[in-house]
């Protein structure tokens, strides 16, 4: 189960939906079984795209920021995951040792921490923050936009441990994806618990890898359902070697493009779906929206113009963009106040805690949100009066439309669980 | 943590709240610990009393109706310790059966039955409702106050597993306290999960056994806050052969109720508390408030009315009573709207998932409130001014009146498993 929150979306239930409502009992049998062979991400958000004729998650992010946009009735849900997932990784933990993104000052990633901190002091830990920041050698209090301050400390490594100033953590919890690359002060740290590991940083992780894993996983999913798996995955390729700003290695998008195109049209047609197929080329181990850029027809990338050249060849932190991964679009039909808006799921451990809808009005239904100029707006619990209904067969609650959400965001998370064993660099040393 | 309710009491903040508050780093760790020795009871409530300068469970009950009283923003919270409750119990799970109380067509309970349903439904099971009342042979349905329904059906049997027709579970949820005692259909169910084990019912259970596990947890508990385990354990005698309609066995209840008033007098003594004591008489394996009365003065004992005596011989499912626990009684200050009310916490597996407040406008706060004529009263969580102030330090939140609370009742949790542990009978095959 997943929480029971409203969505925007109120036209009528879909086949989809339906056929996901109606299984609960065995999609849920079937994730706990999943999770006695695999282990869950610590935390994990997944962007969900809606197209009513198909479901699918099109980004999923092991770090997750934006815990702050989540209401204050979802704190209890994440604290009592929060719990559950310390009492598995390490009981006995009085102190946990939170490392934000570095050289951040913005107010709203400021408040996402102050969340989070929230969140696992109320599970019961001391929890303090420790800086990459070299330039910071003793406390530095951060002010928020309310007033409020998190204070950020220099971090103190020693051969075989990563603190604070008299604070030994058992665990250390990055909410610092490692876009810049692996800093020397994380890496051999086999007494304490860093999480997530360091391969899921976007210094080593692919995107590509993530949605072969979730391929994988939807064709699990939809065997179970007795579905086909597209109605859920998106279909994607790959390229290695791109430099957009030389100009080079364009034509493996270009082909894998056109390929892809050709593909969702053949998917279209077969469901009837009138709708002008697009894909989505972005960095395939980008992040934050950045190095994204929405594709109609494969010649366009003929005639890419300067900007664009420039807003695809560098990523966050000033990463050079080399590869790329081409996905299927899904637009998104879910809307906010006439914005275009897609939701984003929170998990922690393997519970689905809550979520919020990314909108943003200036964007169309087949671009990404993640942009200047978004908003956030929280999802709310069902009220009462959408429970079950007088009459009602016993035991069958009103639809949860959020729940299908879930459901995708838990696939997504699942998929990583596979990713992260496949490409585990310590792995090979108990095979 | 447990979540974040708005309690009754308004007043400062005493020592005893404050010491629990601030060492919540430890308590939750000490908890997580003790849980990876013993194993939580699957569902418990704890009736706690906060005398301000003494807190302390006074009934603690494995099978716990009024679920229908916790509101529905509590339901998230439940069904996620449903999930993980089940994960660990028997993760393979599509059926549930519920077996509730017989012969109750009392809508209140109804509601709470239905409650219990729906919690389990949106966990993502199946879950279906069979009688041990023999009378009904086929599918029932049964009205509840808001015009829906539940349906009991009768149970089948078989040699190795219980279940209903056409459903065949692989957990048996008890919701029915087996006062009247232990039913033949649920012996001998090795194939199957069978939750509360059947010694967790008054038929075998007893209070005083309770009790005597909760003081070895309250000595624990108290050692690691460094405090008087008085403070939240309320001290207890039982006698074992009283007849009260005959009159026989009762100078053992008075001997003891005199030397129990004079321990607590002592207690009072030391802390300089200016109350006068009280004990409570009650059945040891009663419930539903039934068989309790309040003792102030041992020599009341000497001369009990009849209305008394008769009140006093007969529990629930017309129980003779022979055996009783005398208890040191604990005033409850806390008031809802001028009536005299008391907490009642809520757990599934290892976490407080709600609560409410009992609450009795004719009762004093030296009474037992679980008569006729009590009300509940749902506790509703904290909004978020109630949260983290700006200008406050990183990580600390308001306090959470309820923390405490909740702290109370998972240690009367954790005796039900102490308690359990002790008195299994199938635990000697194993030593």
């Amino acid at each position: 189960m997943v929480p029971h929150l409203i969505t925007a979306l109120n036209g009528p239930i879909n086949e989809l939906e339906q056929r996901i409502l109606e299984s609960m009992p065995a999609i849920e049998r079937w994730f706990r079984l999943e999770w006695m062979e695999h282990t869950p991400p610590f935390y994990t958000s997944v962007d969900v795209r809606n197209a009513g004729f198909k479901l699918a998650p099109v980004d999923t992010n092991l770090f997750p920021g934006g815990w702050n946009n989540l209401t204050p009735e979802m704190l209890p849900l994440a604290v009592q995951a929060a719990m559950a997932a310390i009492e598995k990784i390490c009981p006995e933990a009085k102190n946990l040792l939170l490392i934000p993104e570095k050289h951040t000052r913005n107010t709203f990633y400021l408040a996402n921490v102050k969340q989070l901190m929230q969140i696992f002091s109320l599970a019961g830990l001391n929890v303090r923050l420790g800086t990459l920041d070299e330039s910071i050698t003793e406390p530095t209090p951060l002010t928020l936009a309310d007033g409020s301050t998190v204070t950020v400390e220099p971090l103190v490594r020693d051969k075989r441990r990563l603190g604070l100033k008299d604070f030994d953590p058992c665990t250390i919890l990055l909410n610092n994806d490692l876009s810049a690359g692996i800093p020397k002060v994380l890496e051999n740290l086999h007494e304490q618990y860093l999480l997530p590991p360091l391969h899921a940083g976007w210094a080593v992780r692919r995107k590509s890898q993530h949605f072969e894993a979730y391929e994988e996983v939807a064709k699990k999913f939809a065997k179970l359902l007795g579905m086909d798996p597209w109605l859920i995955n998106p279909m994607f390729a790959s390229c290695g070697k791109v430099n957009f700003s030389e100009g080079s290695g364009i034509e493996c998008v270009q082909s894998n493009a056109d390929a892809l195109l050709g593909k969702i049209r053949r998917k279209y047609k077969e469901y009837g779906i009138q709708e002008k197929p697009f894909v989505v080329v972005k960095a395939d181990n980008g992040t934050y929206g950045m190095g994204i850029m929405t594709v109609r027809d494969a010649k366009d990338l003929d005639e890419l113009n300067r900007r664009t050249r420039n807003k695809m060849s560098v990523i966050k932190d000033g990463q050079e963009v080399t590869e790329v991964i081409i996905q299927e679009g899904v637009p998104t039909y879910e809307r906010v106040n006439d914005a275009v808006a897609e939701p984003v799921v929170y998990m922690l451990d393997r519970y689905v805690v809550g979520g919020f809808y990314r909108v943003h009005a200036e964007r169309g239904i087949d671009e990404n949100l993640n942009a200047p100029g978004a908003s956030f707006v929280p999802l709310a619990f069902a009220e009462a009066y959408h429970l079950p209904k007088p009459g009602e067969k016993p035991g069958v609650s009103a639809p949860n439309r959020f729940y299908m959400y879930g459901v995708i965001g838990r696939l997504a998370m699942l998929a990583a669980s596979y990713e992260l064993e496949a490409h585990d660099p310590d792995a090979e040393i108990y095979e």
